[in-house]
């Protein structure tokens, strides 16, 4: 994921951006990914698993809240400040409740971490106790740890994110998709298992009475027959039409899928907007000049 | 710092106090420690560091924030639904500006991460630009990293925390000192450095005119001659008194001097009461009948 110094100069041009977002009025509730990050760590936790014992899954998405959060909580009030505006902005840890009882965790799908050759995942699989799944790849047989993801079904800190709103800070949380907790006996404890991020932030979104849901992503707009020769951007659309060509296939699961998938379930249970586009299309989007628009 | 489970195990004893002080009508904020959390960490990032970037000390302490605020803040609600409480518990990530000019910054001495040889000691200074301090022992030399540990001045979420308070929630924030920055040109920029966790408290103590500032740790009340045959515990005292013995060295730098220097400092700043006693006596301190109570 590149050194701390690279990661603060993405990152100054995606805040100088949402500065621009707060400037026109809105309120923000910022969530992020933590993939390069949590399989970083991962992955340092792993090669100094002899001196130091490796800390769970649901630990290491905590960690990367704490760094990814702290690194836009900073960048971002740097960003309002050289616009002139004195906005407080806040990262609040927060856990998201899953079913125990999903049935991703019989399926475990998602790769996380190092990978490993035939050996070496024997090995994983034998002292650690992970899921092992081959992947693809030329040559030799890779392998990789794969770990549930099951549906996001309740943020726990959703009142401090709605109170902290209401009160005119800008707050980041849900990052990596929360931090995976289930309630049992009425206590909480969390699992060895990564939520997805766009419906995690769909879930925070419908729990805070988000206005809109805005993914900011690579592309401007999401593509129909993407890489084909009889592509097509999408602009404003219904979520019934979006729903249909979810349906035929048209996103790939691990990219623009979950995002629409995000979108139309916002839209459906809220009657609110969802769009997804770029970084830099960010303004215009908000204006109704680019990127997907999906309404009710 | 062993597994994650002992960690939660441990928590588990102190949350089940805090939630009595909750249960007894006091609002609380929280704050910790990172010690064994930010070495093992570094450790884990210089093991590492030929596959992936070692992160700043600014950056791993933000990590350490997740960490730990996530394990309190889901022990600590536990303990609460258990005795009935339906009290929110939230983390917020704490920045904390310390003062470029701080003498600190050129005599770095306090120390982080792995133990090297002479060898090690000298690339590490080359390649990493540590600051490299050699340190007790007896047989072969052995050096250490060594951080500038500057004077807290500002925390930066502070009005975030008050609210917060304000509204009912148990806060979590300033772990470990807060992540230090410095602000120049109207910016925040992470620094290399630890701020001591205590001094840290103090301040935000001030800053959320908290009625009290209580420190948990190993032991039932202060000492003066500790360790020795005219060793006595300290119960009320005043400030004026406190400091005398803090002047005549009664207090160790690296475990009891800080809280006691931190304690005096608020009491002299808001005339309120300041307690040092162990997790045990938590309850007993608060109604005046156990653990060191420093008034002004």
């Amino acid at each position: 994921m590149g050194t701390a110094e690279e990661q603060f100069r993405n990152l100054q041009i995606v805040c100088e951006q949402l500065a621009e977002v707060v400037k026109m009025g809105y309120g923000l509730a910022i969530t992020h990914g933590n993939g390069p990050q949590v399989g970083d760590l991962s992955l340092q936790q792993e090669l100094a698993k002899n001196i130091v014992p490796p800390q769970p899954l649901d630990v290491l998405g905590a960690m990367t809240q704490g760094q990814i959060g702290y690194m836009i909580q900073q960048s971002l009030g740097n960003s309002l400040r050289k616009i002139g505006i004195e906005a407080p902005v806040v990262t609040v840890l927060t856990q998201v409740v899953v079913d125990p009882n999903d049935p991703a965790f019989r399926d475990p799908t998602k790769p996380i971490g190092p990978f490993y050759d035939e050996e070496e995942a024997k090995r994983a699989s034998e002292e650690r106790g992970f899921f092992i799944k081959e992947v693809g790849g030329l040559g030799a047989k890779r392998f990789r740890r794969v770990v549930p993801s099951p549906e996001p079904k309740r943020v726990v800190e959703r009142d401090a994110v709605r109170k902290l709103l209401e009160l005119g800070f800008i707050v980041i949380s849900a990052g990596g998709g929360g931090i995976p907790v289930i309630a049992e006996d009425g206590r909480l404890r969390g699992v060895e298992a990564v939520i997805d991020k766009d419906l995690a932030s769909e879930i925070l979104a419908e729990s805070i009475n988000a206005d809109a849901l805005m993914f900011l992503t690579d592309v401007d707009a999401v593509r129909l027959n993407y890489g084909k020769a009889n592509e097509m951007k999408i602009g404003r659309i219904s979520a019934y039409e979006m729903e249909r060509y979810y349906e035929e296939g048209h996103f790939p699961p691990g990219s623009m899928g979950p995002k629409v998938l995000a979108a139309i379930r916002f839209v459906r249970r809220t009657g609110n907007k969802a769009i997804i586009t770029s970084f830099e299309k960010t303004i215009d989007a908000l204006e109704g000049k680019a990127g997907t628009i999906i309404c009710g």
